[in-house]
């Protein structure tokens, strides 16, 4: 018996191992911008369609059969786990996670009890375990990065300023610690429980840490995303760090021990490499906003980002951030085509 | 007769000339996080207030005289001339700058005739003419970075991705160009207009050139950029240039030909010496959302913008972005004096 997807690029790319093309995948691959999404999604709350495995499933597969990436991303959302616990947590259409009482004080501590996977969100491990029957390409588990959860957690809204969250962190250490604990805990429990299902790979989103400056960063946050990447580092799959507008902290992200760095648009993978060490394998970072230009454009960018990585075995292609609802399915399969029929040079 | 303010820090650390006192202004400390403002506002839009000249002189003044700070900033926004020259403006209480008819095409450049500040913003010549009279600060005028303006515009309304822009910039440069173009002639009339009136310093908010990457921003926006600051060189007043996000593009933004770069919070003011050179003259970095904190941790992070500054003369101390509308004033004005307590080692 062979070990599943021993030949998937995408895995070997995690591990800077030989492989044939460049993989790509993209964030947020499954969901809004494809019709048959649209179609199969119905209206209720996304959390509903998430809590239906058989739905998700399909939803997460569908991305793959359209696009033939080189992996699946689980479809799911980073609050997953602090709803299931019930902490009281909705996902607004076209606004994202809102929260019924918002963190505030050790109190609400007792509203975050350790996340029992196999009794709390039996639909994710079912999702993963079908998806990963399906067997066509390696599925990327997640969860989200504790200060992402807890910004979410504390703001009760998507923020700009994360005003609350940075007051709790450098006003209230300790209350700060004991929820980023907890939080971190909770992600670790969720991705294990994901890789035990067969998930190949995982990826932490910690989509808004670059928010903070390099010394909040690492005194307030790195500790935790460290203890996540320990937390599963027993398991071998490849482990991905991912934030938006992180260049300034980059190298501290890095220091959290993850095996993949996912770097947004606005530090070219050439000047990545130069900051984190010339073995550091990345992710990314074609800007998704460049997608709604013209396929001239397009394909010249998608040609900058395979340039700059070079023959570099350690490169998994991705937009810099999300897909955007709003975005041609035609042009992102045309990146696929482009990026599987680059010659690495190898 | 003395040139008019020849004893402010604030102009003497524009220019990093000896001066005793590190000097402190807050971008947006007019404005909605005063008492005071929230008393004489009224509830019309905020560009009917903004072509109230005495109300906006007032406006203008109310936190010189509640913080002394060491400069007023112009009660106005970056809008304005659009605005004035008919392209249909409203900027929503809550939201920002919404357009009733987007830019879309190159018809719709003609909608963007040249400003003719006498008689297109009669309003904000008065406002600078009386503030200047009251004579206690210099004052700084501004206008908003073509690219940033440029946004909302083509946007129609704020926006998190940027994607119409960004595939305008790309899609059709030379629709792009075009409307660049008049933005930074309709800057550079503005920003003559308020010098000519008295005003001592001009800032040029770029506040979301962040969301570009280098070479992108290198392309698109820098020429036209540099195209301001040229167009106000002459005049001689100390020229700042400011953005949100901008780490990775800072030497570009240096490049355009500012005396003063601004830095947000995710920078330390110490690499961004490192990044742009020692005899780089800064604005900042104190995160805003650390005012919503505890005094005690505000006073430390104080504490270490100005040790990263060291004993540089060309800083003059800010917040990395805006006030914040839920900042309490007494903690702003604790800011004002423990930055005016701080032994600069001079």
């Amino acid at each position: 018996m062979t070990t599943p997807h021993s030949d998937s690029p995408f895995l070997a790319a995690c591990r800077a191992e030989p492989h044939d093309r460049t993989p790509v995948w993209f964030m947020r691959q499954a969901g809004r911008s494809l019709p048959e999404y649209r179609a199969i999604r119905g209206s209720g709350s996304i959390l509903n369609t998430i809590a239906d495995a058989d739905l998700s499933t399909e939803i997460t597969l569908q991305p793959v059969r359209r696009y033939g990436v080189d992996a699946a991303i689980l479809f799911s959302d980073i609050v997953v786990p602090a709803h299931a616990v019930g902490f009281g947590v909705d996902v607004r259409p076209g606004v994202g996670p809102v929260i019924d009482r918002p963190f505030e004080c050790r109190a609400d501590l007792e509203r975050l009890r350790p996340l029992e996977p196999e009794t709390d969100t039996p639909y994710v491990l079912e999702t993963v375990r079908q998806v990963v029957a399906d067997g066509s390409v390696p599925l990327i588990g997640f969860a989200g990065g504790p200060f992402t959860v807890a910004s979410y957690l504390i703001e009760g809204a998507p923020s700009r300023t994360y005003g609350r969250t940075k007051a709790m962190m450098l006003g209230d250490p300790e209350l700060w610690n004991a929820l980023m604990e907890r939080l971190a805990d909770m992600a670790i429990a969720s991705l294990r429980s994901q890789i035990d299902c067969g998930a190949s790979a995982i990826q932490l989103f910690d989509s808004w840490a670059g928010a903070l400056s390099p010394p909040v960063y690492e005194r307030c946050v790195l500790p935790f995303s460290r203890r996540v990447f320990e937390g599963v580092a027993d398991t071998g799959v490849p482990r991905i760090h991912f934030g938006v507008g992180t260049g300034e902290i980059l190298h501290l992200m890095a220091d959290a021990g993850a095996d993949v760095i996912g770097v947004d648009w606005r530090v070219p993978l050439d000047v990545a490499r130069l900051r984190l060490g010339p073995d550091t394998i990345l992710q990314g970072n074609l800007d998704p906003a460049v997608c709604l230009g013209p396929l001239d454009v397009v394909e010249a960018e998608v040609a900058d980002v395979l340039r700059r990585n070079g023959d570099h075995p350690g490169h998994i292609f991705n937009l810099g951030h999300g897909v955007l609802p709003e975005m041609d399915p035609a042009v992102l399969a045309h990146v696929v085509d482009q990026v599987h029929a680059h010659n690495r040079g190898s």
